[in-house]
């Protein structure tokens, strides 16, 4: 059965990393002793290794060790015979260039699909999506594409943040720029705040953790939907 | 001779379109009756048309008239021809996306060295540095290439912000995102705030405005430069 957890965050404010997801975690990676960690994205540039350390860790204290994508040799291999995926956070151009660079797109859509549970936070989560049209991140990276898992028939923005009331600052809100994303793209974006993520059963999505998430559908008016909410509908 | 201005945004807080620059723009478009006006960037996905409007509102009180690039059948012809040309702010990648399809960005580059004068604003700031890896806005669509007019030997960042010490966010910091830039590129970074332009005067570079700039140097500390700083050390 798919299994995947799209999380807006590794981490949120005043806890570790994964903390807040840990207990979900346990269920989630119930069947997998090792996780296979997709290290690519390289948060404030840190190495491959330096990043796997982090996420080992966190997994450590549930029980569970993990090996980097970066120490095998055969990266596709790798990903065929993880018993579980967790790609963290950090630039998605980086992400998404990487995982051009070394072809494993198919592979972990292909090892999803054959049941092995994944978890993506951030910029892991970002390309869950079809594109990497909505992420915030600074594109330092020039990819081959932006198309990317499409695991949902929609687009993620992560950290989704409400706009400022008290800003004076001239720069667009997320808001404006998901709008402006729909200027010329019409699939649905759902805006995850910290907190937050999407369960994938099979064919049943549903938004989970406290927050509500934002949703952005073509030609119509962004609106609140409630966490526990099906997701099924967007298309 | 070369004259460019390369401005953070077009619109400070509580002022109108281009206000804070327009005793500027009299001197700097001194021998243009006519500006042509790139609407690419398409603000908010609006219309060419109406993005050219409101430039033409902002010249037209000091005197001059704006014809849009996207009147034309033939943009290479017109911006030779331009008697001084502005490239307005929006989206980076709609606007280096519609540059390429229309092939002017050489055009622009050429007209600018026979002397055209040239404003940009945020988006249209952008690409006058050598890539828009450092742009602020959402990738919504793919351009064949961030390389853009390479005008002065580094990047632009646009409504330069500080990190907001209150903040609880898990996004990154504008300093944050741009130091991890500078893990995968090696050219310095001019963080523009809100009111700054970068003047160019054949091989001039001065930072105007009232503010400060933030620069960015691979491997170094950044660091705060005054106003009315040459930028001439950079490369």
């Amino acid at each position: 059965m798919k299994s995947i957890i799209i999380a807006s965050t590794s981490t949120i404010h005043g806890s570790g990393y994964l903390e807040y997801l840990l207990e979900e975690l346990k269920i989630h990676f119930k069947s997998a002793e090792e996780i296979l960690f997709v290290p690519y994205a390289r948060p404030g540039g840190i190495s491959h290794n330096a990043y796997a350390k982090i996420a080992a860790k966190a997994f450590n204290s549930i029980g569970k060790t993990v090996k980097g994508l970066h120490e095998f040799e055969n990266p596709k291999e790798a990903i065929e015979n993880a018993q579980g995926i967790f790609t963290g956070g950090g630039n998605t151009f980086v992400l998404v260039n990487q995982l051009y660079k070394n072809d494993v797109l198919v592979s972990i859509k292909e090892a999803i699909a054959n049941g092995t549970p994944y978890l993506g936070t951030s910029a892991g989560s970002n390309i869950c999506g079809l594109t990497i049209n909505t992420t915030n991140d600074m594109p330092i990276v020039y990819p081959p594409s932006f198309k990317t898992l499409g695991l949902v028939p929609f687009n993620i923005n992560p950290h989704y943040l409400d706009p400022n009331p008290n800003s004076t600052h001239m720069g667009e809100t997320r808001e404006t720029r998901i709008k402006e994303f729909h200027a010329f793209n019409t699939q649905p974006v759902v805006g995850l705040r910290e907190g937050s993520w999407i369960e994938v059963k099979e064919n049943n999505l549903t938004l989970r953790g406290k927050l509500d998430a934002r949703i952005f559908e073509y030609n119509k008016t962004p609106y609140e939907l409630p966490t526990n909410s099906d997701l099924g509908f967007l298309k």
